[in-house]
């Protein structure tokens, strides 16, 4: 993945780009760490080799995995970067497109690319921080009044 | 539903936070209307309890509706503010992700948030308008030349 | 199509309506052209009359075509432009909606829109440049370290 800066304030956008083979969701986290990223929005479009994607049930708290084996377009992928702790943490949900036109979605667990994935990524100058929320189990953004 | 303004100029960036039980357009349209929204966009991760979706019936011009009763990956939401007469008014389309990976859109007319949403909104100084649209019946944003 | 610019700087923001029958991609093109655009984003919500969506068979390092023969919502347009050698190239998937909810998605080779399309497009002040990649046969974009 090979980045670029092109827009340099108040907000910070990069253009990110992905190339065959990559993983997105580390590479996204590598990415938000070395940037110190903390307050970002993100969209994208291209294609994946193989993903894997996650429902979250509510009864059981967890992800339920759905495997995807096979050449999907990336329809739209949308998320956002916000500290937990003191590190950026990325969370992305995905829509893909197969080779009937029929489509498929979850949370993004992970996903290879080919050829490419065309990521616009803007980071605010303001701060979003996650926190565990005991109901759910999972890390939500909190903002405090 | 609680928000921060993470960038404060040229253009206005807010996180807005939804919780569980949260109405999302209601919300979203009082939030419009309190921050004075003239020209805005956003875009949203998260996850619903119920919603209702429309499709627009171009024979009837009228909005079929669509209900979903189960807990959905909100893939993206996407959508736009302009104003219709002096209020702003909240324009937003929908995807949805089941448990099995499959997916549901079309127009959000409603939706309880479980657990989260978690919306980025950006808003220009410029300004849109609506307009009523006789051959559709609907208000479209009209730009003079 | 209607454009407006609703913010000037450090990104130009433009707001795009579309009207009843203009043809999106040919039409995004052609404003790409004209505004000299050079590292830009967009998303988009509304509806089409008929579209013609593609999938890159990976075999065949070809589009195939996915014809739609009916009124569909434009759940979300996500896209990006880059320069492919002196001129602006856009590059936009889709996911549609159809009357029961169901969803149809691709890459968009072309469609025509009914009512309208609400485009929201951020060009930023850096260049994102295309190059033709003989691996996939496509022109990626491609970033120099």
């Amino acid at each position: 993945m090979r980045h670029k800066l092109i827009n340099e304030a108040p907000e910070r956008t990069f253009a990110l780009v992905f190339e065959r083979g990559d993983e997105v969701v580390s590479t996204l986290q590598r990415f938000a760490a070395e940037q110190g990223l903390t307050a970002s929005r993100f969209t994208a479009i291209g294609a994946f080799e193989t993903a894997a994607l996650g429902y979250f049930d509510w009864e059981k708290k967890d992800y339920e995995r759905i495997p995807v084996e096979e050449q999907v377009e990336v329809l739209t992928l949308a998320g956002d970067v916000a500290l937990h702790g003191t590190e950026p943490k990325v969370h992305a949900h995905v829509v893909l497109g197969r080779r009937d036109g029929s489509t498929l979605g979850g949370h993004l667990l992970e996903a290879r690319v080919r050829p490419t994935l065309e990521v616009v990524l803007v980071d605010a100058p303001g701060h979003l921080c996650r926190e565990h929320d005991p109901v759910s189990g999972l890390a939500l953004i909190r903002i405090r009044s």
